[in-house]
């Protein structure tokens, strides 16, 4: 048997107990291209969010209601009907919040990891897809240049902790937003940036304009903290969004930043990007983060949550901005 | 005596006739580095309302209540102290709504104007800052290409009648915004382009959805429009913020897009610009449209009103788009 978490309704805010229910069916054995892994780690993203809402102007299509969630998983393959990928191989793809994923490898960014890497969680942390998002948002999207000055938030997020200390490394004055003293203690003394702005105690808009003018904001967020940094950028500054997990659990369109005339008035860019458009930069971004990481000039916090039963408590957090870095659910012992 | 209009207060929306006064004042001769001229013609151009408001997060400071209104005009020069600029030149320059500007030509971007052209009005024209506008505002904020489909706002008025033919002329499929049936029918057969939606009298979106998807927006207005052409575009589109003219008239910021997400979702570049950033591809720009005008390949219809007195109606035509094309004061009889 194997026990998966079915959408069986749109949630309503983070009330994703509610929307889902952890069924059991027979395991089925891979057909002809596919390939089944045994789970060992489930990667929870905020962008899968509008995975789980019935918007169809969304990126991707809403999942039918009484699907398997999907979702990025760390396993290893058990039986594999698919060239190229063999039973006993580390992998990483899109599949099911599940104990096993049963996928097609051309449908689902299927790789064959790297064993070399001493701790496999970084397949989904320094050397994950986050990277690649933090990596090209930064220096392709925004076309961050050293010395500039860069504002991250959610900046203690999985995806924000490495846009953080990839422009910290390519030699930028970065600052981090992010909720609450433990977060900012994290970004000012794990991390290294030169400012943590508290958005749960600070005023966003006065502390920032001590901080600016900003070249560059790298945004997870969206909603009103785009709007207290809108004014603060810098003439000609941009603005990558990246996500905007301020509106993701919203079933009907919210409004746009209240300084929106700031992209006239300051001349800004303001460019929306997605990873998997720049999958094909994937060995190259690979490759430099793992040089970081052998160096040492480049870390990941992992928040970990043990057995499948947990998924969906530990998929709130990071709605609730109770995590600091990448939020994963182990399965090896559930 | 040399007569002009003094902003007096802030105006309400588009009560210009209450915030602005026909004063008069002795005519000054030039001092060192100073040139007069007399005014032949004012140009009308809604990003000086800004100008007008107290607002000091916009490009350019407020002007001082009790100034004289400034603004782009034409007219010869009747006496100068700054070399380079004779007596009996025809200028373009940044003067004052009055009978006669004093300006000093650093700060006012003042132009020794080419006289064999047959109607000197295309010099605020075809040949004028809104072709600039129009030229870089397509070519390098929005980076459009030959075939892309191009959506102009505001398309019967000053910039974006050029901007429509400028994009007709590069080979795109362009589609007009205006408001009412006379403005349609004048982008579809004097400026001949492929579609024109009315915005008073049919639901846009849905009217762009059948004529869309979008490559190029560029944008004159921003406001609902913008939110009704975001969903339309195509992925990768590019927004160009040329003006917003829907927010203008607030003293306070007003909400923006609500379908600001989809920057997110099709990986929509939204980009402001301002043309005096451009000023320097000012000569490469006007020989370019010099030759189109000389071919017959892009035309103006001017809004002439006539005498200073009536500047502040004419200028309201702006904003409750009673224009079509370029809204100029002639003050040769005045």
């Amino acid at each position: 048997m194997n026990r998966y978490w079915r959408l069986d309704r749109h949630p309503q805010g983070t009330d994703f107990a509610a929307a889902l229910t952890l069924a059991e069916e027979p395991l089925r054995r891979p057909g002809d291209g596919e390939v089944l892994i045994r789970n060992h780690y489930l990667s929870l993203d905020a962008g899968t969010r509008l995975w789980m809402t019935s918007r169809t102007d969304g990126y991707q299509p809403p999942l039918p209601l009484g699907s398997p969630m999907k979702g990025l998983v760390l396993g290893e393959v058990v039986a594999s009907r698919s060239p190229g990928v063999n039973p006993g191989d580390l992998v990483r793809a899109f599949g099911q919040w599940a104990d096993h994923s049963l996928l097609r490898p051309e449908e689902s960014v299927l790789r064959v990891l790297d064993r070399s890497v001493s701790d496999p969680r970084q397949h989904l942390g320094v050397l994950g897809p986050n990277a690649l998002t933090a990596y090209v948002g930064l220096t392709e999207t925004a076309a961050t240049l050293p010395g500039e000055t860069v504002l991250v938030s959610a900046a203690a997020g999985a995806t924000g902790t490495l846009a953080a200390q990839i422009a910290r490394n390519m030699g930028c004055r970065v600052i981090g937003l992010a909720g609450g003293a433990a977060k900012c203690r994290f970004l000012l003394e794990d991390l290294q940036l030169a400012a943590a702005v508290d958005y749960k105690a600070e005023d966003v808009a006065a502390r920032l304009a001590t901080l600016g003018p900003i070249h560059v904001y790298f945004d997870n967020v969206g909603g009103p903290l785009l709007d207290s940094v809108l004014p603060n950028m810098a003439l000609a500054g941009r603005v990558a969004i990246c996500g905007l997990i301020a509106t993701y659990g919203a079933e009907t369109p919210t409004p746009g930043p209240m300084h929106f005339d700031q992209v006239l008035m300051k001349r800004l860019t303001i460019k929306g990007f997605f990873a998997p458009d720049f999958w094909h930069r994937g060995d190259e971004v690979i490759s430099r983060m793992r040089a970081w990481l052998d160096a040492g000039q480049i870390r990941m916090r992992f928040d970990v949550s043990h057995g499948l039963d947990a998924a969906p408590v530990a998929y709130g957090k990071l709605f609730s901005g109770a995590n600091i870095g990448k939020v994963l659910v182990d399965l090896r012992n559930g």
